[in-house]
């Protein structure tokens, strides 16, 4: 057992060290910082998707915003649409599990909100409809995905294709690329980018 | 921007290379593996709870257990206490906030379930009123901290103190403990410990 907990770390930590040693990924991580940033300052909104452990993710990351991250300062405008159980279970059960998001970025969001979506594979049908409304919404759409970034790879105006095609490994990324997301946009927007 | 990027992947490295070089900590990683283990076959359910971004984490492991892994299986009796938001600002509303959790280890749990409580400072009163009840329930407590464990260290019966102060990277060795722990809760269970 102690050599699958060491390879499970290993694996967790080698991950990190291939998004360390990329630039290009690094520099798209700047990239969401300032669209971000900048969607919160012009009075947009950031949503989040996800299912299973990745909705669980995608309302962390939500709460990093309408919370706190490091500093004390006001609410900023991010939800995860999966949060009203009430409402999931409705849609899913009168139309179909597969609109659960794409009918709230048809029904919630505004031209210049921004839709971040976790997905291992890329290729959840409710997320991928979801950044196929977003488009058409004219909503910026992230992605966090696996390696091959799945259908959300041609949907994604920036993709964080990491660099793994195990789930939880791909998850263990995601959170940290999304925390640091979030600590540089609170830094942006109150001023503390020490 | 890029070196603080650059700078927090390094650290979240570097937890999780001091978790891997402990061989204390993946001692006890195996045992929570047994003790988990032993419950669900013993028909005992698993709690978890936390609060802010620990609480999606709570909720994020508990749905690996009663959703999947990595196997087709049935459902495992886990879930986060926080789960129902009604119970939440009834309970935070008419009692108090600092209640929420060890009201339901006194209605919900039986002498034989497990507690996991994921707390980055150890502190948070919820948590702690949680665990000290589940020790008057004779209900087993996995504390998930930070390096001095606060509160919870003293009681909790299995302890994983990640080695690290700041909120998001102790978080991101949580989330990485917690998926070993289910993958091989999983695997003992289910019969493919491959
Ligand atoms: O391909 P994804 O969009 O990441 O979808 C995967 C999810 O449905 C969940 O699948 C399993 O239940 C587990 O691996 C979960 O952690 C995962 O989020
Ligand atoms: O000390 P803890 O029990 O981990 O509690 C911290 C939480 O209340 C939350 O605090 C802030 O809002 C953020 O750092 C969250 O990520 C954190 O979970």
């Amino acid at each position: 057992m102690q050599s699958i907990i060491k390879d499970c770390i290993s694996r967790s930590i080698s991950v990190k060290q291939r998004i360390l040693q990329d630039p290009s990924f690094l520099d798209r991580m700047e990239q969401a910082v300032m669209v971000v940033s900048q969607a919160f300052k012009e009075g947009h909104k950031v949503w989040f998707c996800g299912n299973g452990g990745s909705a669980a993710d995608a309302q962390h990351l939500a709460a990093e915003f309408s919370g706190r991250f490091y500093l004390n300062r006001k609410a900023l405008p991010a939800e995860a649409f999966h949060c009203n159980t009430s409402y999931l279970t409705a849609v899913a059960n009168d139309y179909d599990f597969d609109v659960i998001y794409s009918r709230l970025i048809e029904g919630l969001t505004h031209p210049g909100d921004v839709l971040i979506g976790l997905s291992t594979s890329g290729d959840s049908t409710n997320i991928v409809k979801a950044f196929e409304s977003a488009r058409a919404a004219k909503v910026f759409t992230i992605g966090l995905t696996g390696a091959t970034g799945g259908q959300l790879k041609a949907l994604s105006d920036l993709l964080f294709n990491v660099p793994a095609t195990d789930t939880p490994r791909i998850q263990e990324a995601h959170i940290l690329i999304g925390h640091i997301i979030c600590q540089l946009v609170e830094a942006q927007i109150f001023g503390d980018l020490s």
